[in-house]
């Protein structure tokens, strides 16, 4: 039996988390995914405790009847960055192989001895997820972003409200930042 | 769809637990299994990492097609016990009744508004997890009290060598501490 | 009797928030004062301890025979912000509704069940508190923002000094920050 | 004008710590009152949150025309003891001298510069909370230990019911702290 | 005998630091050489890990016959700034004074009682560390800052291949900061 | 060249470490010492600051003509037992082997495959460092268990009024525990 791992911040989950998701497992029997910043929640950055994007991507991957061969883990930040690989060694069960495209994941993978593949749907993850909070934080057409179960789960729980509340602070606190 | 939700230290996986998770899965249609002390091991109280314990819970539950059902999640300790229960809350999705015997989390979840059943099959739950590491560290019986295949995974990893140098090394402190 | 809540950093005190604390305790019996992010010191945001924003705050309501209906709180930060207003509630007594007008500390607090009032006075806080340490760091007038009792006291603990300082550290770092 | 500080974990405030604050605030127009290990609670050694703590205190000395000249600070522990007289510093508004019967607060104090005056009726303050704690936990005869409202008090939040459960537990943990 | 201390972030270590070394090992017996941000690595402003840092220094120091004179002591950051003296002072031996050219170390170093003397050699220590990191992040000629020694040992740990995906990295989250 | 790697409290420094130190620089050109559970100070089994040790360690190295070629290093204790040997090889320069007595030290360098020696003279390290406190808190002579320059520095520190204020808190701590 093959097992992946996948790691993301998932905030929210988008389509392209969803086609990783679905490669990495075509390639493996079952996949570790990997809550990242999991200790986050309630910033801009990051909105939605780690429990709520657990629910979106439940819910998403029980509908396509991905959950069964999924298994989750949650690892949080950790300031001396040369303890992150150890850090998610310790708290995930073993996998063959990681699938990354974030350049320094794949780097401080590969110095640990990891086999890391390129995910070739995940390309602008970091960018797709960026794209998505700042469509909900002005008003955009963000719902085509991500799998109907997510916008619906974001809704459910005015996790819009939030995202907007979230980013005028962070824009009153960037003004201020200098001055 | 009901959800339940059972913690347990996991330290390791025995019969008691499982007892509780097949009652749980009786009553509930998934499962959210939480890791507790998830930052912890290598102690003589909690010798596994979370990582290791997923292990054993995956591989047990996998052979009794309980898995599918199971989602997990992994909540450190929290210094301020007052905010246990939310940080266990921001780590976890929803569940709508948790399962457990231990007074003290009753009480904390009840305090919370969380429904809480009492586990008919696990009462004894922290008494059997520290009787099977004693017997561990002492050479005694320990495998009749776990799963079989926990057993085998601790063997794997060489578990014994390892809670028996911890346990070695609390006695050191413990005869030390006054002096 | 009634309990009013207010939070804040009071970096420094200033006649923002001075208005509000009369308006607070104009709409109930007490006080409860809360020193926010009362961990931080020493920084161009955070300038003055926890311990020297008390000093200022108890010499002006002393003179204005408001220290005698408030009670102080300390409060540091959290890095997951769904713990703070659980964090907030275990070090604070009991209190009947809060004060504020910063969108994302009415939000949580509400989400939480607690009633909030706006603050008819404090609606630029953060902003007169920024200008303030700007004013202070750049030679401006920063005195007629403050109570006379707060200007007198920065004066005495060489508290525009000590701003110029972090404000000429933070340039150097902000200038060097990407290259 | 001259203030004092006194420092306690008030676990619960009991006669002792009452006729030390007393003794305090004949001595000094003003009481600086430190609740140390303001970021404990719901452990048997420390029941009670910082807030709940507050609350006693705020009823018992509001009713004895004490709390006007008493100013609340909140000291969390610190796991450098070194840093501990700095922290305290940082976090009080200054005061002219320190009232204690522990060994090592008077050692840490006097080595940093700070006068310290011994606390008459303090003596045997840890003692007398232990044996609150004992007595609540047991139950013995309490009430008389601690001032009427505190009783009151403990009782209006199931005080009672939340110190025999955590000491259940701790002696749970304790039998099987070796095996 | 005459004890200098001298602090940086030694990321990496370069010309200016060099000089400024020598110079405090003209006017002291020995140095108390403090690694600064001990904790951090592998993030852009911080590469190297302590241990790294250290190496580069050790065999630097060692063919100019400095090392025999030089100790050294490893300072984390710490979040509240009026705790950093004491951190510094709990973490190093005795020494005579310090030499600083950053105004804010020279303020809290001099407000604790600390004699600081500036580095003639060092005015712009901070500037060249950043000018060596960007150097190396886009390509430019970075070897002639730094001592031979370190340009070898940056080399010989992928050191250049590692800061341009921490410099990658940071260039993509600054561009999603706000969106 | 060949350095060693040796790890210790030193808590105090006796003689069993300092025949230690000897015989690693008998088997090395270098030794790396690292100063373990460097954030502990003021208790009564961590007595002395980091700085404190390192100084003790430095004055009797230095009369053996023994400190040229040890370099120091200070590493913190960590929650996670599974992240001390990565968080140990951050912190401290390239070491080609380490020697220790203590069991689970021995054990998690040798599963991470850093090579391992016994010491010869370390077997009896901390239960000689306890004798040496327990000696020092009741009076006892234990100027012998430790070289001169040691018992002049905790002399001059007054460390041994500190060790009889710990001893005595902890006594009263360890007696009311239960109760």
């Amino acid at each position: 039996m093959k097992t992946a791992m996948l790691i993301g911040r998932f905030q929210p989950l988008h389509l392209g988390h969803l086609s990783a998701i679905e490669h990495a497992l075509r390639k493996a029997d079952r996949l570790v995914l990997v809550i990242g910043s999991s200790q986050k929640s309630h910033e801009y950055r990051n909105p939605f405790t780690s429990g709520e994007r657990m629910e979106m991507i439940i819910t998403t991957l029980d509908n396509r009847k991905l959950l069964d061969r999924t298994v989750f883990a949650q690892v949080p930040d950790v300031e001396n960055h040369a303890l992150w690989v150890p850090l998610l060694k310790s708290l995930t069960p073993k996998f063959d192989f990681a699938i990354s495209n974030d350049p320094l994941t794949i780097r401080l993978l590969e110095e640990a001895g990891t086999p890391v593949e390129e995910a070739p749907f995940l390309n602008r993850e970091e960018l797709v997820a960026t794209e998505v909070r700042r469509r909900i934080a002005t008003g955009g057409d963000w719902q085509p972003l991500v799998p109907p179960e997510v916008a619906s789960y974001i809704r459910s729980i005015n996790g819009v409200e939030r995202i907007k509340a979230l980013f005028a602070q962070q824009d009153a606190n960037s003004n201020n930042k200098k001055v």
